[in-house]
């Protein structure tokens, strides 16, 4: 699985020229995708990242790349990222890691959205995985119940026994939907709700997905 | 001006029968309000009060009303808020003290929404009143960029001289749109966007505007 992972990272890596800026994701798959930035960088390359959570902003300084703070960036040519779910639309699921809305704000900023994952990720509906969903803590027992109207019973994410808390000062309700049959409506429906900041669901927003498995990358494009 | 607020605020206040549980708003009309619920409370009324601010909390606790916490509260009977402008659907635009996600999570429950305003509040179309956005901080001036896309020129709010932030550590952003002829859509947009919070936008929520002038109170209802 880490083979895929990394040839995958690999891959995408190949897509970021000199003088482009970056938007760099999070998760398991993105960390081989830093790492193999990392030597481009050491090689020459000459780029500038904009990661989307503390740990991506600490392995890439580990690492040697270089970092701009997402206030003094004009856009963003290429943004690379994972996904929890991929559908067969390139819709997403995304955000088990707690890192939903920093990563939607960069990723829609980017030109261009490639998203890398190994075949485990690629499903015919998104929904298996729990869909993270960011909610102001105010209030968040009734935003709750609205939620589950939809048809789940969303769960207050902890972390070591105490509310997780996202990087916005949020909580994170994973809903178990099982099977969603209209990501768009159902994220707009959601993202209606007051006191709902974002959704896990990113919709017709990858413009390439790059899926690792046994030894070879596909590639689905728009 | 304030005779008007007092008289509007009595007649609210009359709406509110024992074993309620009350909505607090915030605003200048609301503390009228609560000075005089604070004067019923003292004369035997058995209610509890759910406050949306911190200055509201304050201010109902040295006025003797009890309160109870959002989250402890099953239900809200009947919440009585202000608005800083009407328009003749009932629609409401609101946030100009910073508070608008907290109200509109408790006006939402509020089995009804009792608005309590002077007459200048009342306006042919809401937007001469800067519509308050709240946005998440991270990446606010792309968020910026995109809500100025709607026609205005969103202002960060400001405070002494430094950044104001909101109760759930947001930012304002202050948009004025002058004249805003379907703020049902407006409202969606903007909701919809990656970034924002919410908007001080209130469509279809209060049941009864109760308006203060000339000594007398006139009353709209849907």
């Amino acid at each position: 699985m880490d083979a895929n992972k990394k040839l995958v990272a690999n891959e995408a890596v190949k897509e970021i020229k000199d003088g482009m800026t970056v938007g760099l994701g999070s998760g398991s798959t993105v960390k081989f995708m830093l790492e193999a930035l990392g030597e481009r960088v050491k090689e020459g390359l000459e780029i500038v990242g904009v990661p989307t959570s503390h740990q991506t902003a600490k392995l890439a300084k580990e690492l040697g790349i270089p970092l701009a703070d997402f206030s003094n960036v004009d856009g963003i040519d290429i943004a690379i990222d994972g996904a929890d779910e991929v559908d067969p639309h390139l819709n997403l699921l995304k955000g088990g890691g707690g890192y939903l809305v920093r990563e939607k704000i960069v990723d829609i900023l980017a030109k261009r959205l490639i998203i890398i994952v190994d075949e485990t990720k690629i499903v015919d509906y998104l929904g298996t995985y729990s869909l993270p969903i960011e909610v102001v803590p105010f209030g968040w027992e009734t935003t709750r119940s609205r939620i589950a109207e939809f048809g789940c019973a969303p769960q207050l994410r902890q972390k070591d026994g105490e509310v997780f808390i996202s990087d916005n000062g949020n909580y994170l309700l994973d809903c178990d939907f099982k099977i969603i049959h209209d990501p768009a409506k159902l994220h707009d429906d959601l993202k209606a709700l007051v006191g709902v900041v974002e959704t896990g669901l990113f919709i017709n927003m990858a413009d390439v997905v790059m899926i690792g498995h046994a030894g070879m990358v596909d590639v689905l494009t728009k």
